[in-house]
């Protein structure tokens, strides 16, 4: 890691910045097989599974009997685990129902605001090494809860034509009503434009490359919905004294690991506990089975001493965390004042591990400076608010002139004559 | 308006279809001119300003003297009418904060969600001869809520280099933080940047023409969040013969005298109404000032005849309706099953410009049948929620093994780790 003593704030900026990356030439190829697709339909997907995944699949849709092998070959350890984190999320998400807003804000005038699930969902599971079935979980559990109508998952077969027993063994615990073969570009496109085997949904939701990435960029000018912008996953560690050094190193590494991408970020207002954790990772580091990846992010990587805490809070909001880790003697200091932030961890025992996979919290987070203006994956985003008006006589009277006022005032003779139309007859 | 009867179920996503439009041609002008901000800021900004606008300005910036001359200028009655709305918007955005939402999943296991304001926001308000204020109100009202520090509006000169009084007192009442003489492609491209006089900003809202639209969703490119994707504004009404014709015609044509382009629908079980509305409009259209655009829009809209509510709410919700009016026999039937809209009017005395204007709820709302995966602009819009969680030892030791299986089932060792190491010392 390199350490940073008491960085100049004019240099902040530089230093909070993420590495940026082109997109130019994915946009070219994510273009094409859109257009492919819309055409072409499950012809075009077929041909991107076998050139991309190298398998012909005589269905894309998994059927019950694949379904019913998975859960038989998952241990019944992991089963267990994986239905306590769901019992977990599903607390954590459900406390987050709003009941419907409802005032009348004039005599005569009621307004209310309800929640309505929206009714069809993708969620994009990636493929590769690593089943993500802890995704399945986080996306798929807030939809249920939500009411979707239908909740379809894309994920790409490997190369005998399967999908992970863990991801189908969780994707059916937790409500999902599709589970399709079908990965990468071509996924989105399918969840756009939809397809004999891909339905058409209004958002979509889930992790994945930057091809992926750029697909769901491009699905929003199509009209269809994205949880968020995707950039590599990142962690901030802010930490003194109090806290222990082998905790936060094996913290800083767990991110590490996701990628050589990854952002890890440790500041302190000690400089012994930055010297302590340096030491810490050195280490943990070499027992890592995945120590190449990890060892190129903690390169990229740097640790920051500041003066005080306060100093360190507005570096903090400066850079917005994805994942925000406080082992503090004040704690309450910065979890009442961040402002930028996608989950905060607080304390020693509360590793970012413990939400990303089963304390209750959703995994699925505002990374790349996000956190200032998104919030992470949680019950809203798997509805819409609409409003309600009812206007008695009485109401319209109250409030008709100044709506007229304000109509003529922009010009809308149109709009005006709605409610004198109303109002002369109450008259 | 055209009329359908009874169309085929096969037919209904043709008839539900808008007009779309092609972007790509102004994609390049957008790309150029963001391009330009990037590097060379006011520079630039001022070069489109006399380009697009047609003035030279001193200072980008209103002052505080321009401010005081505009609220002269702007009669006390139309000042009057103001107030009223801000008065209804504000108490019906407050309705909407919610508490914080905090449950322990497991013993030991402390999870919370928080909002917190975004902090820089901006505001795109259009110029013309139709001076938008009430979209400032719609959109200032609900920032200054939420808490969000700095709210910077930017509205284009007109040939003085002024912005309409209306606009700058609606903006100084409603708590917007610096308003800024810069309009199109420009405006949102140093929202994206910033420049020397335009603050970066994390979120933009705000409605526009095509340039605005498409230079929106390239900002979203940058990491910039927006309201939403716009399209042309729409209005769909169902009625039967309770409704009042000559009120339902003058919804019609108040949605119709927006542009050409407005999308206008009329669904309805009865053949009498149908004709009635379709006379009533014939008398009313006359009389506008801006019949050429209404006659346009009422050209291209469509009147369907359904057999039943079952039917036509079927329709309603596959079309998903910006604006939505209920004048029916059963209103409690579309109001509680409507799953696509925007914002809902309900009765023989609720107008859609009640909501435009003054009875409290919000005028931004999704069109395009984005209401299908987007809410309108609300006090949400203008914060994000933040997830805590504090583990303490005997919490960690509770699901701190389902952690471990987990992360070692996704191949994550670091992740394990960073549990693993906690627990050894709790031993």
């Amino acid at each position: 890691m390199k350490t940073i003593i008491n960085p100049l704030k004019k240099d902040w900026k530089k230093i909070v910045e993420r590495p940026t990356k082109t997109v130019d030439d994915i946009e070219k190829t994510v273009n094409q097989i859109f257009d492919d697709v819309k055409r072409n339909g499950d012809a075009a997907i077929n041909k991107y599974t076998q050139l991309f995944d190298g398998v012909s699949l005589e269905s894309n849709l998994v059927s019950s009997d694949e379904i019913q092998d998975a859960i038989l070959l998952v241990s019944e350890e992991l089963k267990g685990a994986i239905k306590l984190a769901k019992e977990n999320v599903t607390n954590f998400h459900i406390a987050q129902k709003t009941e419907k807003v409802s005032i009348e804000t004039t005599k005569g005038v009621f307004c209310w605001q309800e929640k309505r699930p929206i009714q069809k969902v993708g969620l994009y599971i990636p493929g590769g090494t690593a089943p993500l079935f802890s995704t399945v979980l986080m996306l798929a559990v807030p939809a249920q809860i939500a009411g979707c109508k239908e909740i379809v998952l894309c994920s790409p077969p490997n190369k005998e034509g399967k999908i992970h027993p863990a991801i189908l063994y969780t994707a059916q615990l937790c409500g999902v009503t599709k589970i399709i073969k079908v990965g990468g570009i071509q996924a989105i496109a399918g969840f756009t434009f939809g397809t004999e085997s891909i339905p058409q949904v209004y958002k979509i939701f889930g992790p994945g490359n930057q091809f992926v990435t750029v697909a769901k960029q491009l699905a929003t000018k199509f009209g269809v919905a994205i949880d968020m912008p995707a950039g590599p996953s990142e962690l901030l560690v802010v930490a003194d004294d109090s806290a222990n050094a082998s905790y936060v190193a094996s913290d800083l590494l767990s991110q590490a690991e996701h990628g050589a991408d990854s952002q890890v970020i440790l500041v302190s207002t000690s400089k012994e506990l930055i010297q302590q954790v340096s030491e810490e990772i050195e280490k943990q580091l070499l027992e890592l089975p995945r120590v190449d990846i990890a060892q190129k992010a903690i390169h990229n990587s740097k640790s920051i001493f500041v003066e005080n805490d306060a100093i360190a809070l507005e570096l903090i909001n400066e850079y917005g965390p994805e994942h925000f880790i406080v082992c503090t003697n004040d704690t309450d200091f910065y979890v009442n004042n961040i402002e930028n932030a996608g989950s905060v961890f607080i304390g020693n025992y509360t590793p970012e591990s413990a939400g990303d996979y089963a304390s209750g919290t959703n995994h699925t987070l505002p990374t790349n400076g996000f956190s200032k203006a998104y919030s992470g994956v949680n019950l809203d985003s798997f509805t819409k608010s609409i409003t309600f008006q009812k206007i008695t006589k009485e109401g319209i009277k109250k409030i008709g002139n100044a709506i007229e006022l304000m109509a003529a005032a922009e010009g809308l003779q149109a709009h005006k004559n709605a409610v004198s139309i109303r109002l002369k007859d109450l008259k």
